[in-house]
Order: C-alpha cells, then structure tokens, then sequence
C-alpha cells in the first residue's frame, strides 16, 4: 500500500473531538450574540471569480491568493469575508433594506507561510451595517457595543476595545504638510511601543521632517489613555484642520454613544496608536485586546468605510464592520493554556442496552430524553459490560444508564455518575426530570 | 468603471436573508437532531492533498475535482465529507474512542455542468459511525431513525425511506452466475421505473444472459412492498447462496430493528430496487423519498461500507453513513413552492430611538430583551417617523418599539404590531414578558 500522508495541510486547524466542541461553544456564543443585535447571518460562496477578489486588492493579499483555473473560469478562493459582501450587496441591492445589517461566519483563504498562529484557512466572524448614500455615525459606537458582549461571556478576562479615528490622524498629515509622507510615518509611528524615543525621532527624521513636525507629532503621539482625558488633550493640540477637528469630534461622540450603549467605561480606550487599514478605513477604526495576554495582539478589529463596494456599483455604500478571527483566537488561547476543554463528546447520556432484547426500552428511554433536550448516544455495540464502560470512559460522556433484563422488566433505570461512581434509581419520567435539572439547556 | 460581474459563480447558491434564514432553519434541525443523536460535529479543512483525494476515486468524480496548485502544494477542495473523514479518523485513531459518531455539515465541491438542481458548491450533512475491527448491525438501523427523526421535522409531508442490502443482489448475481457483468446489469435494473418490462428483458438479452437467468431476475426484482412481505418472498425464491441468504437476514434484521428504534413501519420499506454506491457500499443501504414528490428522487442516501480507510491504514474501519443533500433539497423544494418564508431578518422588535437623546433608553430595553432571547435591531439612523416605518416595513420585522422623549421620560414603550397595526403601551417588564411570551426562544 502506498503511504499516503493523511496530515491536514499545513496552516489548516484541524481539532479533536473535545477541542472542536469547545470551538464551537466559542463561536455559538459569537453566533448567537450577531442574533441578539438582529444581524442576519448570510452565506456567499467560498468561490468566486478572480477578477472579482482582484478589483479590490492587489500586492500581498492577491499574491496570498489561491487561484485556479477551471475550464473557461478563472477562480479564487475568498480571502476575507468583506469583498464578497461588497459584490453581494452590490448584485441584490434592489432586495435589501438599509442600513442592511448582515453576520457572516465562515472560513476565508489565505497561502500566507505557515507559522504558529498563522493560518491558511481560518474562520472569520463579520459584522457590517451599510447604509445606501449614507450611515449615521451612531452605528459605529454598535459595533463595538456588539464586541464587549461578546467578550464578556467569552470570558478570556478584561479586555481593551482601542478606538481612534483615522480623520485625526490623515488630519494631522494636512495640518502639518506631509500627506505625501504620510504612510511612511505611520509605518514609524505604528512602532511606538517597541522602539525607544531616541530611535522614533531619529526614524522620523531619516523621512525629512523638520523639527517642528517632529515636535507636533511627538506631542500627539504621547496622547492616550481614556476618552476623558486623552480627547481634551486632542483638542488642546490647537490644530483647526477641518479633518482633524471633525475626528476628534466623531471620536467624541462615538465614545459617549458606547458609554450609553452600556460599553462599560474600563473596557474600551482612545487609542491615537492604531491605524489600521490605511487605506481601507476612513474614519472610526478598532482593535481589541486582551489585557493580560497583549502578546496576542488585536483579537477582534474593524472599523466605518465611506464605501463598500465602489469596485461594483455607483451607489455610495458607507458602512461599519468588526471582524473576530476565531481560528487564530483559539490557537493562541490554545497554545496559552486557556483553552479548558470539558468533554470530548457531545452526549450528555450514553444508554447501554445490554442485549438487542433492550434496544426498544433503550430507545424509547432516548428519545424520552431527546425530547427534553438531552443528546443521548445509545451504545449498540454488542461487548462485555467492563468494555462498555471502558468505552464510556474513553467516551467522556457525563452519564450512563445501563439497561439488562431486569431493568427492563421493572421499567427502572440506573442512572450512574461517571466521575463520582454514584448511583441512582428512577422511572422513566423521573430519569428524564434528574437529567434535565443537571444537564438541560 | 469596468462593469464587474457581481452575480454568484454559475452553480453556487446564493440566497436573499429571508431564504438564508428558512435554509438556517433547516440547516439547524438537522444540526439539532444529529446532537440528540450524541453525534459530535467535527471540522475538517475544504482544501485536501490532491493525491489524498484520488486515492479513493477516479472517472467522473475525479474530473469533477477542483484541483491546482499552490506553490509545490498539488490541492484540490473536497468532492464529498466521506474521504474527509477517512484521512481524519487514520490520522487521528488513537485519540478517538471507538463506535466513533461523527457529523459534518458543511459544503463540498465538483465543477458539474451547471442544470436546474445541480450546484458546484453544495451543503451536506452527514453522519457515520466508524467501528475499529467490527460494528454491531445495530447502528445500520440506527441511520435511519436519525433521519426520520429529521424528516418528521422538517415536515415537507409524508416520506419513505427506502432499504436495502447490497449483498442480496451480490448474492443473486453470484448465484445466476453473472459476477463479471454485475455492474452492467445493474445499470439496466437501476432504470426499472422508467422501461417497459419488455424493453428490460431487451436490454438483459443484449447482455447475453440466458432464459433462466433473466426470469430469475425479473423474480426478483417485481418483489417490493413492506418488509413482512417483500422479506418472505425473498426467502420464497429458494436461493441457498450464503452471500444472499445473509444479505437477507441482515436486512430482516435492520427492518425488526428500525421499528424497535421507533420509526413508524409506514415510513420505511425495503426497496430491492435501490442499488446506491456500487462500489462503495457494501451492505445496507438507504434511500428517501418524499412520497408527494417522487420527482425529487432520493434526498437522503447512505449506507453500509466494510473499510473506510483501507487506502489510508491498515486498521479495518467498517462503518456506516448517511447524507443529506440541503443545498440541493432546499433548491427543489423551492422550485417546487414548498419553501415558506416568513421574516425577512433574524430581528424579532425593532427598537426606534426617535434622537440621540433616547439611545441610552432604547439600548437599555435592547439589553434587557436580548437577556431574555430576543433579537433586537436598535435603528440608530436618523429619519423622519414616515421612514422608519417604512424601513421597519422593508425589514419585515414583527414588533417595533419608537421611543420619543415623552416614552423616555414616563419609563413606557409602545409596542405596536406591523402587520395588525395594534398597540400595546407597557413598561419595561412587562414589555419584557410579553416579547419573550410571542416571540421567545
């Protein structure tokens, strides 16, 4: 027989049964929290046309692409989640209602080079809400609302939601003449926390900025800190760019929005610092951090566009987005230990007929207890009861009711505990009710 | 602006949010009852190793494949979850516990020929149990009830689910002696429902097979019906070929055990005629009907198989599956109008903060009834009265909720029905109670 590898391919994540159970917890939670805000979960195609992808970016990403041709089609694999809404809302906009909120939870592609945290498919869970011509700017304080109830109930510990606004900083450029520069700036002023004051002046002035740029920007740059004192510090700057002072007020107002939207204070911060997205964004931007895990880097970002999809329709389409990475999230909570798996299956009860002459109480009693919303595996295998239970060991399962001749004739069942060994007795109805109290959902 | 196609690729299904949010329906009944079943749903990545893939196909199926490459990296995406699922559980056998009980749902790809029904990316759901070295009979009659459990619930009306054992015909080809041609014979059996009789014994003479052989089989295949009859006559054709005698006892067997298991004797039979995956299946196997709609054909498949993995480990895996085609189910009832939709967004109540002055309010009361499994869209546009209603009207959203400064500050909220147009004036409570007693979850 040839040996044939039957490894996933490197930078696919590919779980174990208890790993991916608990996976899936994670992104339920994120599922059904895009519900509760009334996003409408939507699902495009994995593939699309190459030209399609290729309207929008270009250098690295379209170099990360996978592409293919299949008879006449030339073909790609989707490498976010964004560029297929664009298309989306462009091709169905007669179909939809603005400002059209969609979730959108699904694998995307990238042939990045493998490497720890890395991956080449990986799930990405979007929100966007887009306006037709236009999008009040109270939505982008949502978004972020959305994340902090996430995160909560994720419960990885605290974490930061950073917020700027680009306008602050393209503002900035202006007032201090060096648009032209600007993206070799923020490249410099993006390593502010990893280089030493000394090396960001000298960097600054390898780029021909005079000292009175360097000075300006060396003040904004030590701005930071919560909303409160970091947005008067802002202003205080005394720069009446019309960019400028429009970023700061719509950092203002997105910052009391989220506060009255039951953002709590200590858990989202201005940060001048995060630019990202150069050129996608063009106003409020976020990353999220966990605070006792900065190492991570942002776990969660996005940010307010001026327009989606100008690549396919002239209809203005402004809209908000926030994108959580959840392989990546799960790796690196993963490879940090904190990733708790509780089980490795999800049967809650395993029911051991001991003979086929069981298999009809057996089943009645699952489905009994399928009813009340129990997940129940009934073990058909015929083998010995210490094998059973050795199965159920390996199994994991929480529960077992074993069912032979007598129980079947006395309509009893024994319900035994599976860490603890204790035993319990009960009638069918019962059964269930015990069940239900200490597993239902 | 170069005009860039935005339509889905030709053969991906695309769906507006209100057929998204019926397909998600369907999607999580059948994602609900594979839990209940104790089915653990595990993840495997789309893209595979090109040779991982074809070890186990050729022909059709094999040109079908998306496959290029990447670098050095010969990939193709998956044509199906079954290999998938081979390669994982030989990559992965020593941390699983055996009967091992899997479901996937998720899409797989083969570049066909786009036509009405056909789809290049499609949904399947499936379930297998994996035994290592052996699997009790038991879990062939099992499959099964899993799918009528969905069925029922999916409720597109009355079904059957059709049975049979491949080693019966196995049986009466080795029996007629007519092995080497089996297949082709099979190719003129399977057609039975649309030839004449006369032109099936045509096309068993122009395979040179004798008098005696052909009434053997024209026996055979006019037995049909429920298994108390089909079963006996089987036995009454007096064929002491061990292969058929056990076929037929397995099949007797599985049929006791489907009733046992509680599917209702009307909804299954044993189908002589269903001959499903040739090669591939090698003892029972499934295929269902709606009756109402024969056209449809088979909408749920599956069966016995001696060696999942044999090109992949030597540890013989026998097991048993069975697969639900949504995609192409969803599409066909569609076509059919059998497809009801009923809301066009997952939003329950749309909340209307009439200005900013009532965003801290509403997303108080959106809190309050997202705790308690609401979904709640928060219309945080700007807009005269007229068209938000408009925009709630558009959405398609049941209950809407508008707070004005004179709601905010008397701590009432009118809730008013679209469709009816009824009001209800209530305070934050009992708006609570009443949402979660007509709309929760």
């Amino acid at each position: 027989m040839t040996q044939i590898n039957t490894r996933a391919l490197p930078g696919m994540m590919e779980l174990l049964p208890a790993e991916q159970i608990e996976f899936d917890r994670m992104r339920r939670i994120v599922e059904q929290e895009y519900q509760r805000f009334g996003f409408t979960q939507l699902d495009t195609p994995v593939l699309e046309r190459a030209e399609t992808l290729l309207a929008k970016v270009g250098g690295e990403t379209a170099k990360q692409m996978y592409r293919f041709t299949k008879g006449d089609n030339d073909l790609a694999l989707r490498f976010d989640l964004t560029v297929p809404l664009a298309r989306y809302v462009a091709e169905h906009m007669n179909d939809l209602s603005f400002p059209f909120r969609r979730a959108h939870i699904a694998k995307v592609y990238r042939g990045e080079r493998p490497q720890a945290g890395r991956f080449r498919e990986f799930y990405q869970c979007d929100i966007d809400v887009i306006g037709r011509e236009e999008l009040s700017l109270s939505y982008d304080a949502e978004a972020p609302r959305v994340i902090y109830q996430i995160f909560k109930q994720l419960d990885f510990g605290k974490f930061t939601i950073r917020v700027n606004n680009r306008k602050i900083l393209n503002g900035l450029m202006e007032h201090i003449g060096a648009q032209q520069i600007a993206p070799d700036i923020l490249r410099v002023v993006d390593k502010i926390e990893k280089i030493t004051r000394d090396e960001l002046v000298a960097d600054l002035l390898d780029l021909s900025l005079t000292d009175e740029q360097i000075e300006m920007l060396l003040k904004f740059v030590a701005i930071s800190g919560p909303a409160d004192q970091s947005l008067p510090a802002l202003r205080d700057l005394d720069i009446d760019n019309p960019l400028f002072v429009g970023g700061v007020d719509e950092l203002q107002q997105v910052a009391d929005l989220m506060v009255q939207m039951g953002v709590e204070r200590e858990y989202f911060a201005v940060d001048l610092a995060i630019a990202r997205g150069l050129d996608y964004y063009t106003g409020t931007v976020y990353e999220t951090v966990l605070d006792e895990h900065p190492g991570l880097g942002s776990i969660c970002s996005g940010g307010r566009y001026d327009d989606l999809a100008s690549y396919y329709t002239n209809v203005k389409l402004p809209g908000v987005g926030i994108s959580i990475g959840l392989t990546r999230l799960f790796s690196q909570l993963q490879s940090l230990g904190l990733i708790q798996t509780s089980r490795k299956t999800v049967a809650d009860v395993l029911v051991m007929p001991l003979s086929d002459q069981q298999i009809s109480q057996a089943s009645q009693l699952a489905k009994s207890l399928r009813e009340a919303g129990i997940n129940v595996d009934v073990l058909l295998a015929e083998m010995p009861i210490k094998k059973r239970f050795a199965y159920a060991d390996r199994l994991g399962v929480a529960k077992v009711v074993v069912i032979g001749e007598q129980e079947a004739a006395q309509g009893l069942f024994t319900v035994q505990d599976m860490a603890s060994g204790d035993k319990k007795q009960l009638d069918l109805d019962s059964l269930v009710q015990y069940s239900v109290s200490i597993i239902g959902r």
